[in-house]
C-alpha cells in the first residue's frame, strides 16, 4: 500500500517555485523572486523525481522520492523514507570521502526531498561510456571514493559504538535492500514475474538456471550482502550513479545505502565497466573500438590498484577501530601488513563474485542498463549480452583462482573475441 | 560512570519479600504471605545478583543486574539494560528452541530484574564435569539447542524484516559485546591490564604473542563476530551457562545475546568441553580418568553430529527465509543439499576458529574458568593449561584442514598425552 505523510505532495515544475521559494537555503542561491526561476524535470532513473531549478543567480537540483517505484508505477509502493537514508548516506560520504558527492543545501523529511548542488557540465557516466568519451582521473577518483568510504565506515576506523548505531540506522532501509536482494541475487535465476531478456538468450539463461553449483555460490553472496555489516555501502554504485565532466567525477544517488560487505560497491562498479566494455562494438567503428575498449580496461585496472593503494594508506594512518589494533602488532614490534594483504584479498574475492552476479542481473531481471538496452538489433544485443552472462558465471565459479585484476581484464578481452551464442 | 534509573535499587535477602510480594506473578507461585518466604543469594557468576526464593508453596529464581561488573566492582560500570536483552533473548530462545530455557514469570525493566523458573535439582554443568558426573542426553540437547536457535534466528528461516529489526534491537547490546570483543579476541594477545595467567605459562604466552599470523587470524574472527549478523547467538555458551540433573539439560544466562556468526556458540561450547577434558587429570584417579575423558569426547562428537542432523532437518522443513529459496532449487527440480553441505562446512570452520580462541582467553585474560582455576598445584595447572593453549593455536592455524569433529577429538587426545611445558 502507498504510504505517505498527510502533507506530502509530489512537486511539479508548476508548483516548485511556490513551494521552495520559502526555503531560505534555496532563496539564498536562486534569488528571492521565485517567479524568475526556471524548473525542468530531468529524472531518468527508476525511482524518483529530479528537477533542475535555475535562475539568473544560480542553479540547484531538487530530488524528491515518490511513494512508489517510478519505473513500475503505483503497483510497487516504495517508502519515502529512502530520501532520509540517502541524505544520511550523503552526509557520511561527504565526511568520509570529501569532494566526491554533491553539496547538500536542504533536506525536508516529510516531503522526502533533498536540495543539492547542481553539477554543471556533468553527464551521467553511462552515457559518456556509450558515446565513447574519456574522463581524466575517473579511475583514481572511483578507487579513492570506494576505499575511503569502505575503510572509514568500518570497524577498522570507527569506534564500535558509532559503527553499531549507524548499522542499526541503515538496517531500517529494509525495503530498498529487498530490491537488491531479489533483483540482483534471486530473480535472474528463476522465471520471476518482472524478468525479461533479449530474444536469443534463452539457451544461456537455461544453462545458468541449470547450474546448481553456481546458484549456491550466488546465494552465499546474498548471505554476505544481507548479513555482513562491514561498512556503509553506496549500495548502487553503477555508471548511472556517477556524473562526470571530461576531468571531474562525482558520485550521486546513495538511496540504497546499507551496511554490507566491502567488496559489494567495488564489484558492482567493475561489473558496470565490464558491461560497458562488452557493449562497445554496437557504438564504435572498428578504428575507434579497440582504443576505447583499451581505455575502459585501463580504467578497470586503475580503479582496483587505486583502491588497494588508498586502502593500504588508510590502514597505515587511520586504523583506530577495534580490528587489527596496533596493540597486537606494531606495539609489539610486529608488522600487520600480512593482515592488510589478507583483508584486501578477501575484499577482492567478494568483489569478483558480486561483479559476476551484477553482470547477470542487468541482462535478466528488472532494471536493465542502457549500455545493452540501447542496442537496437536484437541479434547484436543478445550476442554481446551473452558474453557478459558467460563471463559472469566464470567470475562466480572461479573466484578462488582469480587473484588479481589483470586476470579479470584478460578474461573480458577473451570473451570479447568469442561467439557465445 | 554508573548509570541507573532513579528508582533502581539492588535487592537484598532482607528486602526481597517486601519488594516482590506485590508482584502478582510471584505471589501466585509463592503464596501471599511474603513473611513466610525464604530467600538466599546464590550468584556465583561474574555479573549479577541471583536469588532463590522459596516458600511452602513453591520456588523461583530472581536475577537482577547490577550497574557494574560484579567480579570487578563499581570501577567497571555495566548497563542495567543487559537484563532487557537477556529477557528478549530468553523469549526468542523459548519459541525457537522450546524446552531448553527456564520459564519466565516476570520482567521489570527499571529494576533490571527477571523472575524465572527455579530449576530444582539442577547443577551448573561445569561443576558436574569437575565432579566427574555424567548427564544423559546432554549432547543431544545442546546440539539441538544450538541448531534450532542458529537456524530459526537467521535469514534461512525468518522473514527479512523481522531479522533486520531484531538485529537492530540486539545491536544496542553494545557494552556486553565489547566485553566479548576485548576479553576474548584481543586481551589474550597483549599485556592487557586485567590479564593474569598461571606461573610457568610465560614461555607459551610469549610464543602466542609472537605469532603474528595467528593473531591476524584471530582478528579475522573478531571481524566476523562483530560484523556478521547471521543469527541470534546465546553469546556466552559455556558450561557455566548450562544447568543439568543427571538426565535433563537447560540453558541459562543469555545476556551477551547478539546477532553474530552461527559458528560462535558452537565453538564456545566445544572449547569448554575440551578444557573440561584437559582439566580431568587434576580431579580423577587413574582408574576413572580415561572412562570419563572418553565420555567427554563422546559428548563433543555427539553435539556436533546432532547439530548437523538437526540443522539439516530444519533446512529441509523450515527454509522459508530469503536465502537458498526453493524457487531456485527444488522448484526447478534441483537438489539444494550441496548448499546445505557447504553452509555446514562454513559454520564448522568458524566454530573451529572460535573454539581455539576461547581456549586461550579462559586461561589468559579476565574470567578464567573453574575447571583449571580450581587446580591448586600451579605446576599441574600450568601443564594442563599449556595443552589448551597449544591446541587452541593449532585449531586457529589449521582451520582449513580440520574438516570434521573426529579430527578435533583426536587432537585433544593427542595433546592430553603431551608434555607441553
Amino acid at each position: 500500500m502507498i504510504q505517505k505523510p498527510a502533507d506530502y505532495e509530489a512537486l511539479t515544475t508548476a508548483t516548485i517555485a511556490d513551494r521552495l521559494g520559502i526555503v531560505e537555503a534555496v532563496a539564498t542561491r536562486l534569488g528571492r523572486d521565485a517567479a524568475k526561476w526556471n524548473a525542468a524535470e530531468i529524472g531518468d532513473g527508476n525511482l524518483n523525481l529530479v528537477f533542475v531549478v535555475k535562475s539568473a543567480e544560480g542553479a540547484l537540483v531538487v530530488k524528491q522520492a515518490l511513494p512508489y517505484l517510478r519505473v513500475i508505477g503505483e503497483s510497487w509502493p516504495l517508502p519515502l523514507k529512502r530520501a532520509f537514508f540517502e541524505y544520511q548516506a550523503l552526509v557520511r560520504q561527504k565526511s568520509r570521502a570529501p569532494g566526491f558527492v554533491p553539496e547538500i543545501y536542504h533536506f525536508d523529511e516529510s516531503q522526502a526531498l533533498i536540495v543539492m548542488e547542481y553539477l554543471a557540465d556533468h553527464t551521467i557516466l553511462r552515457y559518456k561510456l556509450m558515446a565513447g568519451e574519456r574522463v581524466e582521473g575517473l579511475a583514481g577518483a572511483m578507487g579513492r571514493f570506494v576505499a575511503q568510504t569502505a575503510f572509514r565506515g568500518s570497524d577498522l576506523a570507527l569506534d564500535i559504538d558509532s559503527r553499531k548505531a549507524d548499522t542499526c540506522l541503515f538496517l531500517q532501509n529494509v525495503e530498498l535492500c529487498k530490491i537488491t536482494e531479489s533483483l540482483i541475487f534471486t530473480d535472474p535465476y528463476f522465471p520471476a514475474e518482472r524478468n525479461r531478456h533479449t530474444v536469443g538468450l534463452d539457451p544461456v539463461v537455461a544453462m545458468l538456471r541449470e547450474d546448481t553449483a553456481m546458484k549456491v555460490r550466488v546465494q552465499h553472496f546474498l548471505a554476505k550482502f544481507a548479513g555482513h555489516a562491514e561498512t556503509l555501502l553506496h549500495g548502487d554504485l553503477h555508471s548511472g550513479s556517477i556524473m562526470c565532466t571530461d576531468r571531474a567525477t562525482r558520485i550521486i544517488d546513495p538511496e540504497f545505502a546499507t551496511y554490507g560487505p566491502m567488496g559489494f560497491d567495488l564489484g558492482m562498479l567493475l561489473a558496470n565497466f565490464i558491461m560497458a566494455f562488452f557493449s562497445q562494438p554496437a557504438y564504435r567503428n572498428a578504428h575507434n573500438l579497440q582504443s576505447y575498449q583499451d581505455w575502459i580496461c585501463d580504467v578497470i585496472a586503475e580503479i582496483v590498484s587505486t583502491f588497494e593503494k588508498e586502502f593500504a594508506r588508510l590502514w597505515k594512518s587511520e586504523r583506530t577501530g577495534i580490528l587489527y589494533p596496533a596493540t597486537l602488532f606494531e606495539d609489539q614490534g610486529q608488522d600487520a601488513s600480512v593482515a592488510l594483504w589478507e583483508k584486501l584479498q578477501m575484499i577482492w574475492k567478494d568483489a569478483v563474485g558480486f561483479c559476476g552476479i551484477e553482470m547477470h542481473r542487468r541482462i535478466l531481471s528488472l532494471a536493465h542498463n542502457a549500455d545493452f538496452e540501447s542496442i537496437e538489433d536484437p541479434a547484436q544485443r543478445s550476442s554481446l549480452e551473452a558474453r557478459s552472462l558467460l563471463m559472469g558465471r566464470d567470475l562466480i565459479m572461479q573466484v578462488e583462482s582469480l587473484d588479481d585484476c589483470a586476470q579479470i581484464v584478460e578474461m573480458a578481452r577473451d570473451y570479447n573475441r568469442r561467439d557465445c551464442l
